[in-house]
């Protein structure tokens, strides 16, 4: 299956929805593409090297966020998949399984379909649903604590990291976000980010100590930092 | 962020829904798991061989079907987005992005989500959405055409196959199925099945020969041979 040139009679279409949107370019650098040469390199070495072990169990569950402020919840409805977490309830037919919309144990959905969620309730989410987390807030940990965890967990396969960061410091629109890290670079110190809005950024490598930085800033609804789970 | 042990809680609730199921263990073999030690040294192998490039944009957009009988639609829209194109009309909020519920021009949704869809008409959704579509069913090609056809899928990025089989060839529950295919190892002449019945079964490598046998196997509903699409 294939791209088919003769797909204008959408441009048309496109003509009339003027604010609508297909996908964002990812500003690289700082950002690699996951996908592209430079990404595919990346990749291959930390295959190698050790610290791409988390991403074989992680990215089979990897799904896009189904609202556009649903990055916290799809986040962690990607990491209780891949941790074969049972959730105890059924999602559809017979079969129990996590989906965004079976997380509203610490905020109803509706709050955070048009508010988003904050750090502190994605780590509630998280535990209500049954996961072992522990959470560091940037300005309780440091980049080494961050590279260390991440280093571990990469290279293992039952814990996986969500960072809670700011995209302008990757010079990507939008704010505050949530996605799970699904590698570690060690060579270069990038980590790959699983980035759940997949109808704007594809997964895409980052530097780890801007990766810290983005999570260093404050969440103006909380007045905390932002940071990560682990 | 990790399992925790304590999750007793919901094995209450399990008591009380005997009929529900939390996945399905994997025939192995002939299947081998794509998170398995094997299933990564097959990986690592065949991305050592350049029968892996497709894989790259095709994962992204890997996803569940959202429904117990959409693996055809689900199929597609993972196919459509990692081609990146574009549909024309929005999904939600300002982006234009393809999903299943969007899938809906050659089949009404409610009749595939209460009787599946054929491999004819997934061929029709597929040039609807303005993909470029090549259909083999299997009275039609042999495992030669498959093999040639994935090989080179497999190592471009501009194309992709969605294979529609029966899972029984696996030893695996269930009739009929449609998943996009992900990798080809050429040294042991398997492919690499994304399954979208994440909740399931999860990606796994299967002999090429058995996919075509899975694949020349009558659909009752027309009563013609399954194929792949190309």
């Amino acid at each position: 299956i294939k791209y088919l040139a003769r797909h204008v009679v959408a441009a048309d279409r496109l003509a009339m929805e003027v604010a609508s949107l297909y996908r964002r370019v990812l500003p690289t650098p700082p950002a690699v593409e996951f996908a592209s040469p430079e990404g595919r390199r990346l990749f291959a070495e930390a295959l190698e090297g050790g610290t791409m072990e988390g991403f074989f169990s992680l990215v089979p569950h990897f799904q896009t966020q189904s609202e556009p402020a649903f990055c916290g919840l799809a986040s962690i409805a990607v990491v209780l998949n891949a941790l074969a977490i049972d959730p105890g309830r059924r999602w559809k037919g017979p079969w129990r399984w996590f989906d965004e919309s079976m997380l509203d144990c610490c905020e109803p959905l509706h709050v955070v379909r048009s508010q988003g969620i904050t750090f502190g309730k994605v780590v509630c989410l998280a535990r209500c649903a049954g996961a072992s987390v522990r959470c560091f807030r940037a300005d309780h940990a440091a980049v080494h604590d961050l590279r260390a965890h991440l280093a571990r967990c990469a290279s293992s396969r039952d814990c996986h990291l969500i960072a809670s960061y700011h995209r302008g410091h990757f010079k990507q629109t939008g704010g505050g976000h949530f996605s799970p890290i699904g590698g570690y670079h060690a060579g270069t110190d990038m980590a790959l980010i699983l980035d759940v809005a997949r109808f704007k950024y594809p997964p895409h490598w980052v530097p780890l100590t801007l990766l810290w930085e983005a999570m260093n800033t404050t969440d103006k609804t909380t007045g905390f930092p932002r940071g990560y789970l682990s």
